[in-house]
């Protein structure tokens, strides 16, 4: 067994359900996994109920984030038809402009050129537009982000075609990175029949292939960022007659990162960069001070059906044997998480547009 | 009353309905139109039944233009999800790879990022790529034209927003080209009550707004080419519960752009270019020799509801007022339309890719 000290982690892509969906996740339970799983930095993504859009629904998540918050966090804009160009002061204040253009959970897509190019010459940060696009949109939104010299951040990448276009667009340096979510690096549509609701969400699974091929972009440097797509639902809604779609993920990503180090799939740099370094730089995050993971390498164990912090208390990934542990989370020189047990106290959680 | 030598025109954008849809037209009857719009060489569209996409089915085509076809023509090869690569001697007999993004009349449809790739790296032509893409799937083949580096014209560009992507690619220097269909020059979504199903067609008529900006474009050279589209429907199919969409325009598209013209909308020269000059360097097609129009300008009439040479036989330009009419089309030295009538024989015409 050795330790290991890391920078803290940053998650650019997670799902704190507020306002709206508080029995699924709020920023007390949501930054506890945060915590928990080596994150001190969060950003929460536009699709509650109602969406935040404006100054008055970010106002509304916002003081809720300041009054729960354990760790740092930063909320997104969502953009619609309607709400182009946003606010300056409220762009600042934002973790960045979160365009759908695929239908997923909750409310808000885009579908037309018209609003796109709206809101990408109205953007100013500095937040990157980050997209949700998948298949033909990839390409879609890379001659945007070359034609309004736009950063575009893209979210979940899950298939082979996918990277082909993305890494062409870096080689021809166009502004533009991407995120790849656990879930689909470590799981594929072969899981479907045994997770069954547990195993959909957006962008679905994909095949054997396509994870062969992120596995190698993420190696390579094509994939900038692991963000877990943090997308708590609770059991009973995963079991019901039409279950949601999304997964929780704060907690299990850096076992199983670190267990690919073991398995000298990744090397430890790799692995810093892809969840500390790169979404910092990308985002424009300040690594907050005197803070750090503390990490037991060779600790063999099962990554559990129950007892996470995140409130639907399920993984996709229980039953995975791993072989380190996150032991130790210091935040602004606290222990803000130790050997299961959350110290850090609902509101000691700063916004990182704020400092 | 003044007479005019004219080239003739090429229209890269017609559909002849072979084989399958003979009923609706066939090189005879659409060849004839042609001639009579002052059109000596086509490009025939592959949503036919079955689909123009393999050689078999080419060959079927390609018998029929050539037994029937009183101008020259060029056929297309449609894009589907399992005939990438296209083997290149048929690459070399074909007008282009059309590729239906969006859906539309007939089966031929692309949706996989995947599929996209394969053809596009496949594809040496002579021919461009062709896209029916709308919206979104502008940009997303505008930017798979900068990765692959290949000539990609976006067939009836119906909207502003369409305009702005295209224009910027071209400002960029990638590899694209574009058309607009008379209709959508000529009307638009308040034309609709009036037309009923004769006003319909993929994409659909736009807003005033469109309208606007497509004729802005026509005149800055963004658009390279007019094209019409030629979409024939009986009325009977049009009447119909589930009428097709598409409209025809080969005969009406000379006295419409003659008449911006006269309306000073246009000069002659521009719409040399658009109708001729344009498309024959784009699609790499040979100017017959001894061949040109003779146009009456200040020669007023109204284009008709009936006594077209298309076989449905009907226009939504009916009751227009127009100020020039095609007086002859001479096609290799040959009259081959004069005064009303079509004097070139079926099986005069030549295939375009074999001069």
């Amino acid at each position: 067994m050795t330790m290991l000290r890391l920078p803290t982690m940053v998650d650019v892509h997670v799902h704190m359900r507020v306002p709206g969906g508080e029995h699924k996740e709020d920023f007390d339970s949501g930054t506890a996994a945060a915590l928990a799983g080596g994150v001190t930095q969060l950003l929460a993504m536009p699709n509650t109920s109602p969406p935040i859009v404006d100054a008055a629904i970010f106002d509304v998540a916002a003081t809720q984030a300041a009054a729960q918050a354990r760790c740092d966090y930063g909320i997104y804009l969502g953009a619609t038809d309607e709400n182009a160009p946003l606010n300056p002061a409220l762009q600042r204040r934002a973790a960045g402009l979160k365009i759908y253009v695929n239908d997923t959970f909750g409310t808000l897509r885009v579908e037309s050129l018209a609003t796109m190019q709206n809101h990408f010459r109205a953007w100013r940060g500095p937040g990157p537009i980050v997209v949700h696009a998948e298949g033909l949109f990839v390409p879609a939104c890379i001659a945007l982000a070359a034609q309004y010299d736009q950063h575009v951040h893209f979210a979940h990448i899950s298939r082979g075609s996918e990277i082909v276009a993305i890494r062409s667009a870096k080689e021809r340096g166009l502004p533009v990175s991407c995120e790849v979510a656990p879930h689909h690096l470590w799981l594929d549509e072969r899981d479907l029949p045994r997770l069954g609701p547990y195993g959909d969400m957006r962008p679905r699974l994909a095949t054997e292939g396509d994870r062969k091929v992120l596995w190698e972009a993420v190696r390579s440097g094509v994939v900038d960022c692991i963000a877990t797509d943090h997308a708590p639902h609770l059991r009973e809604e995963k079991e019901s007659n039409s279950p949601p779609p999304g997964v929780p993920g704060l907690e299990t990503t850096l076992p199983l990162l670190l267990n690919a180090v073991q398995a000298t799939r990744l090397t430890i740099e790799q692995v810093v960069a892809l969840t500390a370094t790169n979404p910092r730089r990308l985002f424009h995050l300040t690594e907050p001070a005197e803070s750090y993971l503390e990490v037991e390498i060779g600790a063999l164990w099962t990554l559990p059906e129950r007892g996470w912090q995140t409130r639907p208390d399920w993984s996709p990934f229980a039953g995975e044997r791993v072989a380190a542990r996150l032991r130790r989370t210091v935040l602004r020189g606290q222990i803000a998480y130790e050997d299961g047990v959350v110290h850090a106290a609902p509101g000691s959680g700063r916004d990182v547009r704020e400092y």
